[in-house]
């Protein structure tokens, strides 16, 4: 069977890629066995996506769970021709549609490059014959489950604060690492604000400080 | 070690309640093996809860996991003096808080029983040792986690809507069955909107079908 090629892998690329920063964040959560980090090896793809470019378009289904080697990637949801950022991973972290995840239903979300970046990716197909030949890798996805839903439910607390000051200093409370790095057009709109509340409020947050 | 006690356990109890609720809901996603089961009715506990009565306060670690036999239960945050609705639940879905499984961390949000509920609890030193003894209850834990995490992005998505018809007819789509037994001022709450703004627009909804 042929596998669904990862988005912007139109790229020339090692057909062994270096699978080390995933095994480290793997290893930190629930060491898998040997055999199943072979697997890994044998069955992750690297993938070269432009700064802009879209691993996923809502309504469609999305066939891989990434890794980010380096850059940075944003989810984001339409409402009429409005365009709201809803997550902003960078390096070390996974990203998927949790929609594909469970079900294969078509995601809600689009997900786009922020940065030139370089990912690993694996197939859900691939995924499921891990977890059902390495038991073990469902205690580790329960654990990385337990970290990102717990980040969801974060990020969903920001989305209702009501007051752009709250919303702000929860930004810097988890997020500070984003907001010298991520175009603060993206950040405003992550924390439903526009470009000149954000503007005003990290001025004055800035001569608290 | 004594055990904390779930909340609202203050009622005279069957010693052994009856988790065929429980076990339905979990046979549909994964069955566990007959000893798991067994652990399972050996270690969860019954708890009658009154309605408006709290299961959890935010800064507080929730110590147990429980499951809806029957009611309706809120989580809920605060913002300054107002109480933001986040979700709700019903019969047959399991409720804690994330943090709490996550790193036993204090919880950000507030749970409390909307309807007089009747709930099975479980510990999380229990969970932990269902985790360990019985390897497969992590296949079960993951696959809720990904229905879970899913319902929560799903939550999340309504809390960013900005037009109060988008966000109405996503209730409708996902969660009709909520809108007729749960107090409006709670749907509002969750929705994120005030009760006139969803007086409107139901009335808007009911008259175009």
């Amino acid at each position: 069977m042929k596998q669904p090629e990862p988005a912007g892998s139109d790229q020339a690329l090692p057909r062994t890629p270096d699978i080390t920063p995933l095994l480290a964040t793997i290893r930190q959560l629930h060491p898998l066995s040997p055999e199943a980090e072979t697997f890994l090896k044998e069955h992750v793809t690297a993938a070269m996506v432009r700064k802009r470019k879209m691993l996923l378009k809502e309504g469609t289904v999305c066939e891989h769970v990434y890794f980010v080697v380096k850059g940075a990637v944003r989810g984001f949801v339409r409402e009429g021709h409005r365009d709201i950022t809803t997550w902003i991973t960078i390096e070390d972290q996974f990203v998927s549609s949790i929609f594909g995840l469970h079900q294969r239903s078509p995601a809600i979300e689009n997900i786009q490059a922020l940065e030139n970046c370089e990912l690993l990716a694996m197939t859900l197909d691939n995924l499921e014959i891990l977890y059902q030949q390495f038991p073990e890798s469902n205690i580790l996805a329960r654990k990385l489950f337990q970290i990102y839903y717990a980040d969801a439910e974060r990020r969903a607390f920001i989305a209702r604060l009501t007051k752009a000051e709250n919303k702000y200093r929860h930004l810097l409370l988890h997020h500070q690492h984003l907001s010298n790095r991520i175009p603060l057009k993206y950040i405003a709109s992550y924390l439903g604000m526009t470009l000149e509340t954000l503007s005003r409020v990290r001025k004055k947050f800035s001569s608290k400080s």
